[in-house]
């Protein structure tokens, strides 16, 4: 099955390159509500499932065991830029552990965000472990194992307790088997499975609902998504898609996006969740894709918001001397 | 008409994401050496077309009246990383013509090449125009203007001199139209005109055989892809894929990046020209397109150069840790 083209980049008045994908949508029952290109094929959520990830934190009492709330979660559930704020948080939820950067294994890379790494090369300074926008998660890892005694060592590793949990965790959520020949490494070391992105989408569904987990496990999940909206700017950062979508929506949208364009999102007023690839692995077609599969939904129950989605999923590019030379914009089959 | 798949990006076991896109190669007639996907549909080139856009910056006299030779040449051909030697040769170039970056219209932006961004910030500087990835082919366009005692000042425009000369030669070499209504402002605010691949892919075989060309247009357009396969750092830079594959051809084979996914280049031995879009404007997607194909056209006359080639279409993909963790490969339709 070839996927749609859903979002067309242009210049002038030429589309100049397309973006095709596959889009779900589902409520707490599984029930699809939209469905656009092949939403059964297994992908690799990457990122983009880091609250489901973040189960175990909750659940174990690690964040309560270490008076955290809603920004350390919110961190847990990251791919922060690597802005100072983001940094400083997540050596303190280490330093909650008696620990420091050097028990993270994410590995070091510079801010995403440019002018965080300029900042810091103009401190005379480099990169830790810290500034990998999967620090927040590691520390939420780091910091679960510390509150449970286990020994935080090679936590990233399939076979440690701590990524078994995430992986119980997700499987019992998503209804999907985690297999091993279905497993890769994600780029901060730990385990990702390849899963549909149907199933994707109805973790979302239940995590926004709570319908199908449980009581203790519908609490945390709640607390999870209420932290991530909360917190808009400690999940991604400045100028960062997720961040400005969720601080427009003021607690009504969660969104997430995983590396290689995924995204996953829910509206816990629609009882629904989503589940996004963008073919090729791009993150501008993938946030285009969220936004206008986003504004679509959220029109049944607040029109300004979705007119304000609307333009989001329709933004105009600028070249270096801020010259206007072409935008993004749904195709019909999205919009 | 759907392009094909022709790269796959892999994780463990597991396709991950997928590039489509269109390939032609032509021979100086105009001959289909090798044809995949829809290659009459209008593609921008963006800056892939460098050397066929320098040839008003040879045929006027400029370079000769200025002293420069293939360095110049190069530069003028580049999509260069902004790193101190690129700089340094574009003031260079201004300074022969009593200019400096004040006259370039390119836009400032930092290095594309991360360790010189963060080299720039330690030493206290912000970027100037000399650091736009374009600002050697804007110095010859500078440069060119003073040679032939034309005012300089706004040569991005369309209407402008050295623009109308820069169509000339494009409709010229290429022989398809350059139409107002397909016409976009590129990244460096020049225009730049969609057109078909097909058309592109012949401009590159007879720049690269001189047929069809006349005898001065001919001798100019050798010395161009003289000029870019004897000085591949110039073109682009540290550990770009265009400088690695030149050195690694020495003078076998000329290739150029072009924003949104777009290559051409040309093997001069063989007589042929090829342009490849990749659909989505993927770099990483065009770069394993355009070196598979490549592997495929040398293998004729260097089997040897041609398995380094397979070797570079086959890159490992590593993480933070400098774990393997999956690779990019083209498919069967490709290899």
């Amino acid at each position: 099955m070839t996927n749609p083209v859903l979002v067309e980049v242009t210049r002038g008045e030429v589309v100049e390159s397309r973006h095709r994908g596959a889009v779900i949508v589902v409520d707490a029952d599984g029930k699809t509500v939209l469905e656009l290109g092949d939403v059964d094929r297994p992908v690799f959520p990457r990122s983009a499932v880091k609250a489901i990830q973040a189960l175990p934190f909750v659940e174990s009492g690690a964040v309560d065991a270490f008076g955290f709330g809603p920004r350390e979660i919110a961190l847990a559930c990251a791919s922060h830029s690597g802005e100072p704020e983001h940094a400083a948080l997540a050596a303190a939820m280490l330093a909650k552990a008696g620990l420091d950067a050097s028990a993270l294994e994410c590995g070091a890379h510079w801010p995403s965000r440019q002018e965080s790494a300029l900042d810091l090369a103009r401190a005379g300074h480099t990169p830790s472990a810290l500034h990998n926008n999967c620090s927040g998660k590691h520390s939420g890892f780091i910091c679960t194992c510390a509150h449970l005694g286990i020994d935080h060592r090679g936590y990233v590793g399939a076979g440690h307790r701590a990524q078994e949990a995430v992986r119980d965790a997700m499987e019992s959520v998503t209804g999907a088997t985690h297999a091993v020949d279905m497993c890769g490494t994600d780029g901060c070391s730990i385990p990702t499975y390849a899963v549909p992105l149907r199933n994707v989408a109805h973790g979302f569904a239940r995590m926004a609902t709570g319908i199908g987990l449980g009581q203790e496990r519908a609490k945390a999940a709640r607390r999870i998504l209420s932290a991530c909206m909360a917190e808009p700017f400690l999940i991604a950062g400045t100028r960062k898609l997720d961040t400005e979508l969720m601080q427009a929506a003021s607690g009504r949208i969660m969104v997430k996006v995983g590396a290689e364009g995924v995204y996953c999102g829910a509206i816990p007023e629609l009882g629904v969740g989503l589940a996004i690839k963008c073919d090729d692995g791009v993150i501008r077609g993938a946030e285009i894709m969220v936004v206008s599969v986003l504004a679509r939904l959220i029109a049944a129950v607040d029109p300004h918001l979705a007119e304000s989605l609307r333009q989001m999923a329709n933004p105009v590019l600028k070249n270096w001397n801020g010259i206007e030379v072409g935008g993004l914009r749904p195709t019909a089959a999205l919009d």
